[in-house]
C-alpha cells in the first residue's frame, strides 16, 4: 500500500519532514512503510506530482529560490488543487498563529472533511477549538495526530493517549519552553541579568529577534492547553490560562533561591480546573530543575503514579521525527483497517 | 465487542490487574472498552466462568484462602481448560523465572498458537528467546505486548516502538532497578554502609529477603535484554550481558565521588553490540542521578536526539496500569481490524 502525503508549509518543519523522509527511505522500506509525497506548498508556491515529488530537488529549489514551485499565494487555487488531489494524509507544518489558528485551522478542517488523515506540528488550531478538530476527525473516520505540537521530540501526547489509557490524570507540570529554560539556567549559573542572557540567547539562535512569544509564557501556555485538552478532553482555550512570563526575574532572586536549595523555572501546570504558566521555585533535586533548552513534563496519575518525560523541545529534525512517528502510526492503522 | 481475557498468575501483579479492572469499570465503559475476565489461574487453583468472573469475589477468596478456586497445580488440566476456553486475550502474570522462562514461556507460546493476544509482565520468556515469541505472534496474526516487563509504569517499550519509529537508536542507558537505586541513594546521603542500608531496605519491603536478584544486577540485566531486543531486534539473551552488582560499593567510594560532583548508580547500557550492567560514576546534575526507588532510561537517537523517561519501577498497581494500557491498545486494534 502506497501512502500519498502532502506537506503544507515548507519552512523549517516542512523541510525537516522532507529531509527525514529522504534519509529514512531505506528504513521505512524495511519497516514495510511505503510513503510518497505528492504535493508540497509553501506560503508562496506549490508543487504537485501524483507520481511522487523528488524531495531532493524540492529541497534544493527551496534553498536556491526561496520557494518550491510556481509563484502563488497559499490561500488560493494551489491549496485547492492540493485539497482536490487524491492522497491519504496531509502534514500541516505552517507556522503557529496564536491569535486565530489560521490558515492551519482551515487547512486541517478541509483535509479531515475530505477524508484525509492529518498530522501536524501547528499549535494554533488546537488552542482555539480542540473539540471541533477531534470531532471532525471522528465524524469523517480519519485520524488526526499532533505529537509534534508539544515539545518537539518529547514524547508526551502518545504517552497520555496510550500509556496512560485508563489512568486518571490528576495534574501535569512541565517546563515547556526551551528558550526560557536556557535563560533561567544561564542567569542562575552565571549571576547574569535577564537582558544580558537574552541577548546571548538571541546571538546563539536560541531566542527569536522578537522573543515575546517565548519569554512572556505564550508558547508554554499554548502547549499547556494542548496537554490539558488531551488529558481531560475539556476543550479549554488559550484564554483559560493564567500567564506570567520570566521578564521580571532578577539574578538576586535566583541567588536567594539557590542559597536555599532551589532554582526558578517557568512551570506550566494543568489540572482539570486550573491552567497556569508562571515562574516557580523548584528544588534543585527535582526533575523539573532541568537545565538548558530541554523540555520536561511530569504527569501525576492514580494508577501509574508519577511519570516524567524529557527531550529536545524544538528543532526541525526533532519535530519532524515526532511527525514521522505519527505518520507511521496512522500508516499502520490505515493498513490494518 | 466484548473482549474476554484470562489472567494466568494471581500474585501481586495478577491481583493488581483484577483490582484495576474493578476500579476502572466505569472509565473503561466510557472509553467504549468492554472487558470480561473469563478465567483466572494461580499456582494452585483456577476459576473459569465464560459469563464473566466476579472479580471482587475472586480477590476476596484469594485473600481469605490463599487460592481462588479448586485445588490443582497450574501445569495440569486447569491450564489446559483455560487454553481451550474461548477468549481473546491472555494476561501472563506469573513470577519471572530467570533460568528457564518457564512456565510463562509455555503459557505464552500456547496462547499465541491458539490465536489469543497476550499481554505480560513476565521478563523470563523474553530474555531467553525474544525472536521466537515475536515470530509466533506474527505467524498467528495476534498481538504480544510487554510494556510491564520493564520498569513497571515507566513508559519505555511503547516509546521505542511508537514514538521512536523510524529513528536509529544509538544507545540506551538506564537505572532499571529501584532497590539498588534506593540503596545507593541512602548510602550516599547518610554515609552508611551497604549492609546497613540493605537491612533497612528489607525492613521497608524495598528489598527482598534474598536480595541477590536485585543487588547482583540480574533484574536490571533482564530488563536491559528486553530493551535491546525491542530497539535492535537482534535476539540477545541474558547470557550476552556483562554484569557487575552493587555489593562492593563502599561509603568511602560514594563520598569521594560526591566531592567531585558525582554519585554512583547501577547503570544498564545497551547498544547494538554491547550490553553491560555496572556501577558507574554519574554527574549529580545528570538525569540518571535519579533518587530513591525510581527507574529512569535515556535513549540516544539520530532524529529525536535524547529522550528520557522515568517512573515508578515496581508495584502491583503501577505494573497493572502498564498491563491495562497494553490491553486497551490491543482491544482498539482488534476492534478496528
Amino acid at each position: 500500500m502506497t501512502f500519498r502525503i502532502s506537506i503544507i508549509g515548507f519552512g523549517a518543519v516542512g523541510q525537516g519532514v522532507a529531509k527525514v523522509l529522504l534519509c529514512k527511505r531505506e528504513t521505512l522500506q524495511n519497516m514495510g512503510v511505503d510513503i510518497q509525497v505528492v504535493a508540497i506548498a509553501d506560503s508562496r508556491s506549490s508543487l504537485i506530482n501524483s507520481e511522487g515529488i523528488d524531495l531532493e530537488k524540492a529541497l534544493q529549489a527551496k534553498k536556491t529560490n526561496g520557494r518550491i514551485g510556481n509563484e502563488r499565494t497559499m490561500s488560493d487555487s494551489a491549496l485547492e488543487a492540493i485539497r482536490d488531489l487524491e492522497h491519504e494524509l496531509m502534514v500541516e507544518a505552517t507556522p503557529t498563529n496564536i491569535k486565530t489558528g489560521e490558515p492551519a485551522l482551515t487547512h486541517i478542517l478541509h483535509a479531515l472533511g475530505s477524508g484525509k488523515h492529518v498530522v501536524t506540528s501547528n499549535k494554533g488550531p488546537f488552542i482555539h477549538n480542540h473539540a471541533t478538530l477531534i470531532n471532525t476527525a471522528r465524524d469523517n473516520d480519519v485520524m488526526l495526530r499532533y505529537e509534534a505540537t508539544v515539545g518537539g521530540a518529547m514524547p508526551i501526547i502518545n504517552l497520555i493517549q496510550e500509556n496512560l489509557a485508563g489512568n486518571t490524570i490528576h495534574r501535569i507540570e512541565g517546563i515547556l519552553n526551551g528558550t526560557c529554560n536556557y535563560i533561567l539556567t544561564r542567569m542562575a549559573d552565571e549571576g547574569l541579568d535577564y537582558h544580558h542572557v537574552l541577548l546571548e540567547a538571541q546571538e546563539l539562535g536560541i531566542a527569536e529577534t522578537d522573543p515575546s512569544y517565548d519569554v512572556m509564557g505564550i508558547d508554554a501556555a499554548s502547549k499547556l492547553v494542548i496537554l490539558a485538552n488531551t488529558a481531560y478532553g475539556n476543550n479549554v482555550t488559550f484564554a483559560d490560562v493564567q500567564i506570567t512570563g520570566i521578564t521580571e526575574i532578577t539574578p538576586e532572586t535566583l541567588e536567594l533561591a539557590d542559597k536555599n536549595g532551589y532554582t526558578i523555572r517557568l512551570v506550566g501546570e494543568a489540572s482539570k480546573d486550573l491552567l497556569t504558566v508562571a515562574p516557580k521555585l523548584v528544588s534543585k533535586k527535582h526533575p523539573l530543575a532541568i537545565r538548558g533548552t530541554l523540555n520536561i513534563a511530569t504527569i501525576h496519575t492514580d494508577l501509574s503514579k508519577t511519570i516524567t518525560v524529557s527531550g529536545v523541545g524544538a528543532g526541525s529534525i526533532e519535530t519532524a521525527s515526532a511527525i514521522l512517528s505519527d505518520i507511521i502510526h496512522i500508516y499502520k492503522k490505515h493498513k490494518a483497517h
